[in-house]
C-alpha cells in the first residue's frame, strides 16, 4: 500500500461502498421492491414514525459541510471537502456501524444550508455538521436542533470540547488538581468557544479566552455576541492584554488556534505541574519537547505520533450510535459530559503520557453508547 | 426468509450498507483522514475536476425523491417514499456496483427541489430523479438537465420509456410489423409522455394518446404544453372520443394508466396480431388471459408472474454504469434509443413469450453501458 495520500485516493476512487443487505433474487426483489414495497410505504404514509423501523433511516447520519472550513486549511469549497467527509464516513462504518453519507453543499448562505439540510433530512436519523466555519456554524446549529427532530451535532465544535475535557479529567487527576483550576483557551473560533462553554458545564469555570487579539475581555468592545456570552460564564478575571502574558499563573493552556504560537519560556511562567493541549494540526501551538522545556508536566496534541492524542474520532462514531439507538433528538450538555466522563474513565490509571485511549480501543463505541443509554 | 413485507423490512432495519473500502488502523487512518487527507483537499481545490480522480463522486448517484408519486400508490410523503429508494439504491448496488444514496425531500414546491437538488450535488456524480409527480417532474428534469455538469435521469418518465420501446422493437419482430404500426397509449403522465416522444425518436411516429378524458386530440382545448406538444410529433390522426374506442383498426396498445381499462371486446377491434403492453402494476390495464381472449399476440405487463415483464430495473443500473463510466452529463435522445436497442437486441430470437430479458440477465448492464461507450 502507497503511502502518499494522492496516489492512496487515486487508487481507490472513493472510500465509500454502498450496498445491499440482502441478495437481490425472484423472491426477494419482489419484496424488497416493487410491488412488496408498496405496502411498506403504505404503512409508513398511515403512521409516519414507522420509518423508523422499516427503512435504515434510524442508523443514517448525513455528514453535511460546506467546504468553508476544511481541516485547518479553509475555504476550500464543497468538492475539496468530499475526501475528508469520506474518511469521516468510513470512520463512522467502521468504528460503529453507522451509515454515514458525505453531503457537500454548493452555497455558504447561512439560510440556505438551513433550509437545506430541513428539506433532505426525512432519510436521514441525525446530522453531523462539520468543516463551516465560526460564526456561521452556530447559528446554523442552533436553528436545525430547534427546528429538526433528528439529533444535530457540529462536530468541529462538540467533539473537540469532548475529546478536550476527557483528557482534561484525567490529567488533572495525574497532576492532582481541582476544578478551581485556571485555564487558558487560545482561539476562539468554533472549538474554542465549545470547549469553553463544556468547561464552564462540567463545573471548569475559571478560564479566559484569547482570539487573534489578545485576551478576551469584558473591558474589549469588538467582542461578538458568542464571545460574550462564553465569558459572562466564566468567574476568571480576563484583563485585556497579550495571550501569552496571561499564561502566568495559568494551570492549564488549551491551544486551537495556529502552530507555534507559544514559547516554552511562556509556558514556564505557568504554575507548577502543567497542563498543555497543543492542539493545532499539524504543527501544535508548542511541540512537546518545548512544553516540556517550559516545566509542563502533561502534554497533548492532535497527532497520532505523541502520546496523548486529542482526536474527534473518539467520539463521534460512539456519541451517534447511542444518540440513534436510544432515539435521542438533542445533544444536550449533559449527554456531552457524560460522553466525556465515560471517555475518560476508560483509561482507569492515568499518567502524564495515557490521558485518552486510542482510537483503535474496541471499548470507546460500546461505553460512550452506554453511557448515553443511562441518561434516559 | 418471511415473505410478508413488512416483517421482512422490520428485521432489515433499512437494505442498505455503506462501509469503508480500507480498514482502518494506525498506518491506512492517517491517509485516509487527517493529516493525509488534507494534501488530497489541497489538490481538488486547486483543480475542481480531480474531484473526479480523488474520491467516490464518479461512483455516487442520490435517488431524489419528494415522494409526490411513490409507485402507482400517490402523494404518500417522503418519509414513506424512503423504503422503495432504498430497494432501487440495493438494486444500483447488486447489479451495477453504483453506490446510490436516497434522498427523501420534504418539500414538494418546483423551485425548491431544483435549488435543493443543485446545491447538493457537488458530492454526487449523477442523480436519478424518482417518483415526482406530473406535470413539475418536467420542469425539475429540464432545469436540472440544464444547470448541472452531472447528468440527470428521471426514471419513472426515460426508463420506463426505454424499456417499452425495447420491448416493442422485440414485438414487432414477432408480428412482423414495420415501423408503420398504429399505437394507442393510453395515459398522458410522466411515462406516456415519455414513451410517445422516445417512440417518436425511434421513428414510431403513428401514435395517439389517451388521457383520463379520452383521446388527447389536438381538437380539445383542455391540454397543457406537454401533451401538445407530444401530439405534435403525431404523424397519426387522433380525433376527439373515448379511448377505447381509439383502438379499433391500432396494431399496439401501451397502457401506463390503471387497472381493468380495457375489455377483450375492445382488443378484439384492433389489427390482427395486436400486440399489449398493460404496465399498470400491480392490476394491469387488462389482464394478460383477456387480451389473449381479446386477439392479443404479444402481451407485456410489468409483473414478473406472467412473461415479459417491462420492469424500469432493466435499464437504469447499466444506463448510469455507462454514463458514470464515460463521463456522459446529458442522457441524449440518442442514448435512450441506442440503449433500448441494445436491452432489445440480448434477445436474438424474440418469440411471443419472450421479447425482453430478464433483469438477473447478467450480460444487460455491460451491454447497456458498453451501447453508451460507443456513442462517445
Amino acid at each position: 500500500m502507497t503511502t502518499d495520500p494522492i496516489k492512496f485516493h487515486k487508487e481507490l476512487l472513493g472510500k465509500l461502498v454502498v450496498s445491499s443487505k440482502i441478495h437481490l433474487d425472484e423472491k426477494t426483489l419482489p419484496i424488497a421492491y416493487t410491488p412488496g414495497v408498496g405496502a411498506v410505504s403504505k404503512a409508513i404514509a398511515d403512521d409516519k414514525k414507522r420509518v423508523y423501523d422499516l427503512t435504515g433511516k434510524q442508523n443514517k447520519v448525513a455528514i453535511v459541510t460546506d467546504g468553508s472550513a476544511v481541516l485547518g486549511l479553509g475555504n476550500l469549497g464543497p468538492e475539496a471537502a468530499l475526501p475528508v467527509m469520506e474518511g469521516k464516513a468510513a470512520i463512522f462504518a467502521q468504528f460503529a456501524k453507522v451509515n454515514a453519507i458525505p453531503i457537500c453543499l454548493d452555497t455558504q448562505d447561512t439560510e440556505e444550508i438551513i433550509k437545506t439540510v430541513k428539506i433532505i433530512s426525512p432519510a436521514f436519523g441525525g446530522i453531523n455538521l462539520e468543516d463551516i466555519s465560526a460564526p456561521r456554524c452556530f447559528e446554523i446549529e442552533k436553528r436545525l436542533s430547534e427546528e429538526l427532530d433528528i439529533p444535530v451535532f457540529h462536530d468541529d465544535q462538540h467533539g473537540t470540547a469532548i475529546v478536550v475535557l476527557a483528557g482534561l479529567i484525567n490529567a488533572l487527576k495525574v497532576v492532582k488538581k481541582d476544578k478551581s483550576v485556571k485555564i487558558i483557551i487560545s482561539g476562539a473560533g468554533a472549538a474554542g468557544l465549545a470547549i469553553a462553554n463544556l468547561l464552564a458545564a462540567y463545573g471548569l469555570s475559571n478560564y479566559c479566552l484569547c482570539d487573534s487579539k489578545g485576551v478576551v475581555s469584558e473591558d474589549r468592545n469588538d467582542l461578538n455576541g458568542h464571545k460574550e456570552h462564553t465569558i459572562s460564564n466564566s468567574t476568571a478575571s480576563c484583563p485585556i492584554g497579550e495571550c501569552g502574558d496571561s499564561l502566568v499563573g495559568a494551570d492549564v493552556l488549551i491551544g486551537v488556534s495556529q502552530p507555534n504560537q507559544f514559547s516554552a519560556k511562556e509556558i514556564s511562567t505557568m504554575n507548577q505541574h502543567a497542563i498543555v493541549f497543543a492542539l493545532a494540526n499539524p504543527i501544535p501551538e508548542i511541540m512537546p519537547d518545548e512544553a516540556k522545556k517550559g516545566g509542563a508536566m502533561v502534554i497533548a496534541t492532535g497527532r497520532s505520533d505523541f502520546p496523548n492524542q486529542i482526536n474527534n474520532a473518539l467520539v463521534f462514531p460512539g456519541l451517534f450510535r447511542g444518540l440513534l439507538d436510544n432515539n435521542i433528538s438533542k445533544v444536550t450538555p449533559e449527554i456531552k459530559v457524560a460522553v466525556a466522563e465515560a471517555l475518560a474513565a476508560i483509561i482507569t490509571e492515568p499518567t502524564k503520557d495515557n490521558i485518552i485511549p486510542s482510537i483503535f480501543d474496541k471499548q470507546i463505541v460500546e461505553t460512550i453508547s452506554n453511557a448515553i443509554k443511562k441518561l434516559k
